[in-house]
């Protein structure tokens, strides 16, 4: 399966076929009181050179969240998509839960978007998908609903195949909706890393559909949480993981190593191109 | 499945239960122009530091080779062996293709030795497997025969399975012939980590057997080694490699992530303890 996204100038394509697409996560408040403070302030640059540096790590697409406590999100969200679209070509993950917050972002953003996400809540399935519809958007489905995040894979699957559904019965093409296999951290659940892997395969087999997680949750209150991302990721990759978020600038060495095993770098040239411009 | 080799003093369990065991790789004369004089000369001290820090490393397991062209290999593996046995108590593994070399390193070693290897040629078959049966040895099995190795898994697989057979006959016990699935430079071919993990997933559905591969050797040719041996690495724990050879200080720590992955490491004790070890 295969879609693509696009900036006014810039397409991406997610496919099993392709090398892996890395997100980048890393415009986001939430723990990060500098980004907060200038945020609150309309200082939207710490968000541009993290956009930039981002970039430069080799993001394929950029995931925006604005999310503050008490704040305008609905006017920041919008305002930073249009600053960061003037300013980097990639294209643009709007992240957000707040409705009118992604109304506004869509409106903003030039392009076909992604959007992270829709859950399989009775009130996400009703508002965000025909939203993102009227857009012509792609949407993260989360493999989470009323009852919150079942560890079991099969239920994850359920949820995913309850929101391709009803994308698909809204007139989305299937390749449009992207599923969230749910990456939880493994310092609370040993079981967590072999449930998101168990997820991608069903998601895999039973929908064919696209796949993305949050890959950094895995390691959540370990030490060395680079190692276990990375390992993570490397294993995520190689069974059907095709647009991990991922902090860009650590894991993408990673993602060049898996896609290399995968066979889908043939003779290295990505590898050792990429190897090559971090040494020059 | 599962076995044990020991030392005189120490056991260790490889096993399809028990966390990955580590193999050192590093005492092997190939291209360490210090280490071949040094063993030309009689002079020890180079491979016992060596030893050493390879435990200090967190080795399991000791890979002993020391092939110099032109040498006596036979007296100086023996004398290595005696040499690292009283000075570090993990068990050997003794590497070598040289019949008499392989007799004299079984005389002189006290324990139940791992031995690297035997292939699926007539010559092995014919003439190691016995010798491993009268020392009660464990045996890696090669996944190679007189026609060279194969790229094909299933051919791969038949090989190993032509060896199981013969060790049985032998009266071996099943688990006290580890294969080693076959890691070759995947920059000369593109498939070459897929046919690793499909070798592996296939001897552990026909056989059960045991596993391991030199990891290292997927990288040769390629720039910043570390991260794609990691990688593979990683992978192929995550499809049922018990018992990889490697060079352990680098590798420690993906060993480490790939087993909390896999649910070996309940709340991450010997994940975050070997942390604390490593930063104290």
């Amino acid at each position: 399966m295969e879609t693509k996204i696009y900036s006014k100038t810039k397409e991406v394509i997610i496919g099993d076929d392709q090398p892996t697409i890395l997100i980048g996560e890393r415009i986001n408040p939430t723990g990060r009181s500098k980004l907060t403070k200038a945020l609150e302030g309309g200082d939207y640059s710490l968000v541009l050179s993290e956009a930039e540096s981002q970039v430069q790590a080799g993001a394929d697409i950029l995931d925006v969240n604005i999310g503050i406590a008490g704040a305008d999100e609905a006017a920041l969200l919008a305002e930073a998509i249009k600053q960061i679209s003037a300013t980097i070509d990639i294209p643009i993950c709007i992240d957000t839960n707040n409705f009118g917050a992604l109304a506004a972002a869509l409106k903003a953003y030039q392009g076909k978007a992604l959007i992270n996400s829709v859950s399989g809540k009775q009130n996400d399935l009703r508002e965000v998908l025909p939203l993102a519809k009227d857009h012509n958007a792609c949407v993260i489905g989360l493999c989470m609903d009323d009852d919150g995040i079942p560890e079991d894979p099969d239920r994850r699957a359920r949820i995913a195949g309850k929101i391709i559904d009803h994308a698909v019965a809204l007139g989305f093409s299937e390749q449009d909706i992207i599923i969230d296999c749910m990456a939880m951290a493994i310092g609370a659940k040993p079981e967590a890393a072999k449930n998101t892997i168990k997820t991608i395969k069903l998601i895999k087999s039973e929908f064919g559909s696209l796949t993305t997680m949050g890959a950094s949750n895995i390691s959540f209150g370990l030490p060395d949480r680079k190692s276990l991302n990375g390992a993570f990721l490397t294993i995520a990759i190689f069974n059907g993981m095709n647009c991990p978020i991922v902090d860009v600038a650590r894991m993408r060495q990673i993602a060049l190593s898996a896609d290399l095993l995968m066979g889908k770098d043939p003779y290295a040239g990505r590898y050792t191109t990429a190897y090559r411009e971090r040494k020059s």
